[in-house]
């Protein structure tokens, strides 16, 4: 088992920024497990994700924000530390269409996605048992027009009770709220099955289908306010031909929505992932 | 070298017409080759490729169109007939960047397609030496706003006098008139550098670049009068990442646009395709 | 619910097949819903599916191998028939490695595999509970050096009971024995864990971890006497670099697996897969 | 244009790697674009890449293996410095088929591939006509059981007399002996028709054909003297079908070769490929 430290920042481009970060881990004894760098040149921008090992590290990490204060303000860095050691508690959500949450929660269990899951939630009960046979709470909250806010707000209840610090949407068929979004602000993931920015909105196989499109695809991002625009995490595609009926599309689509998704939600929860502008860097 | 007859044939689905398709075939001593049809069940529509041997075929090919007129018209039949052994014209319209065209000679000098090249249209004059090389007639037509309908007007002569039977826009950078484009309806194949219909229109790649995605795309389509919109045949993608500049994006969209076209071009010159609606059936 | 009759065929490439065997399902009153030929010419072999509605043919299927042996004299046709209103009856073998198995009970659960799994049988006791949670039988049978004739004559005893069609050996990390084999000679389908002819054997994925292979695959097949040698269904590949552990290699080779084996077995249960010499054309 | 030094380091894994390197190039004033690093945990090894702009960079390059030194002994590293602005001197060795050659000819002129190609050398004459196209010297040198000892004395005494630093084998069909290979060891690349360690040897379209695979491959290696054995660099694959004549195979696999190939070449002159053990990284 790992037990490591993950720094995130992210500043303006300037000379020294390696060997300072470098420096700053090595003074206090750490071992660097992982060191990738990018410069976004259109914006002058500098990422880095720098993961060290915590076993000889000479610090308290209740330390690390004051300690890291003088690098952080030379160079304008605003930047995250997380430790592998961590479990973030996530929320599934889900409609009627179950097979990325069965993919999720195997996946958990089986130890590759390393986090908790506290709850499921729901529009509809469908799911019901493979929440069961995982032990995991399932909450059914049926969601209309009418009852939008009053639903949201249970919601919410739900997700600041169990502390839950990331949202999977896994195929959830309902569109939140700006509150709720804002709220969340990059910590809500969506698998959305089309190709983005191709076939926006509803029904995308559909829309495929009418088009004549010869490969499918699913794509992972950062729900934003505005629909299915929100940063790419990841996509994937898989080739069709006339031979495949819509509800062919649909079943290939399965595939393809379950690996996607999943690999997002693994290089979020592994602090992978960096965002600037609407854009996102993955350290792999 | 193969000798064989392709008939394309689409029609209303009912009962018996493969039978009588290919009892058509064996009465006249046709050896079948290839067989293949699809069933369009949204539309109740039957699509089919048939391609035969002509050798020990006992018909004059001249009476095909009389002696399966009563076939036709029984099944409500709307066909062609196509030869192996006929090589069609093709024009070749590029306008800066070459990657294109440069494949496609070289593909069609090395048997890979078979087709005749006999003339090269350009709005510029740099692709002239690799036309040169090839031995085939570059023409220059420079193309503004101004003069269009008399370049198209000269174009369109070219094309007449060499009995041109398809053109194949191999990143030509002008948009084809309506006129023109019903003309050479079905018979014109554009490769547009993006998944469509994501990115439609103007600089694809820089489009993609800023919505952060994270494959990009080439597809090859018929044109038709509304732009990029047209039956598509063939897409493919590539993988992508933040590590990726503009330039990376176009340069490993080159390979892309390269396979997709020479693709959809050699489908379409071994009569492999089939339109219905907006949509195509590729016989492979 | 499709209720339609398949016939699949093999023979020496000969002129009139076609016609013949669409006329004798039309002569039947049969509508032809697939029409697929392939003729194998280094062989100089004919190969055929053939699906049609059974809404208003007129035949007791009965009598099919009585009508149909003239057809099959003529042509030395080897035929076999089947319905997709049948259900073929499946065993899963298991091991410890899981994921193969829930993923095809998923699938068979979702309807995506038309089969019954009246079985699953293992050497280890692990998967009980995924068994339990789809209401199928679970065997465990332990197998050493010592009681393998033993443990087989039980396992093969298990699937005459039951009436298995097919056996899925779905991640079965057991050898069996050539008269095993022989007496399910292609009914076994197996999923291995490389691009096979690379990395036959144990242990592929170390193997490919040390060779340095820069794409890591999975291949389905039918099992025959030769370890990893028979006839190959279905190949995937997923892309991998210096970055992947071991570990990696494992977790990314389960979603390759998964895939691959589920669409050969989707395959054989179609009827979509003929077999000639030790290659298969799958009619798609 | 980029005028960048790149260091490529090798050495056992200590503490304090990252720092002390990234703030050597700090204190000569250099700015970092990219600093890449490997662990290859089984081995304990630390490989990494530095890159940095030399606009500013406050050092003569003469003096950078003394100014070097004692940070190479302390930490044992083996170390490689290269320069963006140099253009490696490459020779390109081809036989008949020539689309590899044609495809690196092409982008080396487009400027996508940066070096200087002052010969190439092949056992037929067949190609020399794309040499003139670029006015590149074109050297034909028989090669028979024979003359084999000659004619690498031929080829060695042309490639050092134009100083080339990498040779490529764009589908040159001889075996080099072990001396030539010991000689430009880890400075020839090869393509190899398949997806390497499957079809090793020669004909390995032929071998694909008949094992009935469902992808074909390509792999880009470095020469050593076991024969299809040497690190390998870059592998694409494609899907086949029973559809597919050994022709189709050959036909497919040239595209492969062509993107696979020139990808290796690309890294190569990038200086982005580490070499440990039998294994490459690929810092991209």
């Amino acid at each position: 088992m790992k037990n490591s430290a993950i720094l995130l920042v992210q500043c303006p481009d300037r000379k020294g920024l390696d060997a300072t970060l470098a420096d700053f881990v090595y003074r206090h004894d750490g071992n660097v497990l992982h060191f990738e760098q990018h410069v976004a040149a259109e914006l002058g921008l500098f990422l880095a994700r720098i993961e060290w090992d915590l076993a000889g590290f000479q610090m308290d990490l209740k330390d690390f924000p004051r300690l890291f204060a003088p690098v952080a303000e030379r160079f304008q860095i605003k930047w995250e530390l997380a430790l592998s050691a961590h479990r973030p508690r996530v929320a599934l959500f889900v409609s009627k269409y179950d097979h990325c949450l069965v993919d999720l929660l195997y996946r958990w269990h089986s130890g590759e996605l390393r986090c908790e899951i506290p709850l499921i939630i729901s529009n509809h009960p469908d799911a019901q048992r493979h929440a069961d046979f995982y032990n995991i709470p399932y909450h059914v909250i049926p969601v209309s027009k009418e009852n939008k806010p009053e639903a949201e707000r249970r919601q919410r209840e739900l997700l600041a009770e169990h502390g839950v610090e990331l949202v999977v949407l896994a195929r959830y068929m309902q569109v939140l709220s700006p509150d709720f979004i804002r709220h969340y602000a990059q910590r809500i993931i969506n698998i959305h099955h089309s190709f983005l920015p191709a076939f926006i909105g509803a029904r995308p196989h559909q829309q495929a289908f009418e088009r004549g499109v010869k490969l499918i695809g699913a794509t992972a991002h950062y729900v934003t306010e505005v629909l299915d625009d929100g940063p790419i995490i990841e996509q994937g595609v898989t080739r069709i031909s006339h031979r495949d009926t819509l509800e062919d599309l649909v079943q290939k689509g399965r595939d393809l929505e379950k690996v996607v998704l999943s690999s997002a939600v693994a290089w979020h929860l592994e602090n992978r992932i960096l965002l600037y502008g609407n854009k996102t860097v993955i350290f792999d």
